[in-house]
């Protein structure tokens, strides 16, 4: 399975992509989508590049999933609503690519990146590098993208071990308790 | 030339479409997108509800233009980075088409429909009703679609004007000025 993994932002927006085979995982390509091209105020312009670079990355690379950094509000309202918008549009140009988009906070990722939730963010890199033999760290919005796609490998390995366990059940009883088991 | 006006929101996204002849103006359409469909926890679905939902619109009206109110802040930062994020897909849709899209003020849209920057809403509803020859008041939400559309029908007739200003400065001046002139 290949999962893109998005760090939304109105200027940087990193993306990285990593393909898991099991327990493993794989580094594909990783970098950032800058709309610095377009003019500063022109807010439709840069939401078309974040749209059409989101695009051209599926367009490539054929992810399976897609899984994005759930982000938190600013200190200043204003920066929200503009990380909002820039977030809005990324997950716009994933679903309607049909892709189906997970969402993680910054902790999960530290979490299942670095092992506990309160990791330094060159903590998290360096472990990025290391979980995808990287021969450096990556850029950091690069990083972030790639921790996001690695949380979503962990991730779907617990559902897929969910799934199994619901299955056994089933066979088991006879009749279909997947709700009580997640 | 045809304009669809958008008024964004995460739950329900308002829309108008207005044709504009000259000073004249003809109502087409309004209504609204509603994202209930979707979980209410589920952002991607509901923002590609928004995002399917404008493209249908544009490819049974075909706009020329489109007009989209400028949000402000809310109190609850967690409400503006919804807001933020629901206006992110809608103006994704926009762009992705192609559409050329404006942005205006609510203070804007009361200016222009209503004749003050501090008109009750109902006071906006009913000009547009005016405005439009509708045979009543749309929904609040249409209406506030209406509104923009009639504001851009407005501003558009104003470039216009300034448009063939900057003609006339050309042909007496034998330069082109219209940096100048704007």
């Amino acid at each position: 399975m290949r999962i893109l993994g998005i760090d939304p932002g109105l200027q940087v927006t990193g993306f990285g992509v990593v393909d898991v085979d099991g327990s493993r995982l794989h580094y594909v390509a990783s970098g950032t989508i800058r709309t610095a091209a377009a003019d500063r105020g022109n807010l439709p312009a840069r939401l078309k590049i974040l749209f059409d670079g989101i695009g051209e990355l599926q367009a490539r690379w054929q992810a399976d999933e897609a899984a994005l950094e759930i982000v938190f509000v600013n200190v200043n309202p204003q920066s929200t609503l503009l990380l909002g918008q820039a977030r809005g549009a990324c997950l716009t140009a994933l679903v309607a690519r049909e892709l189906p988009v997970a969402e993680y906070t910054a902790v999960q990722v530290k979490r299942a990146v670095a092992g506990h939730g309160r990791a330094a963010k060159a903590q998290v890199q360096e472990m990025v590098r290391r979980l995808l033999q990287l021969p450096g760290v990556p850029g950091p919005d690069a990083a972030d993208a790639l921790g996001i796609a690695i949380t979503h490998a962990h991730a779907g390995a617990s559902l897929a071990r969910i799934g199994s366990q619901v299955e056994l059940t089933q066979r088991t009883t006879g009749r279909y308790r997947a709700s009580r088991t997640r």
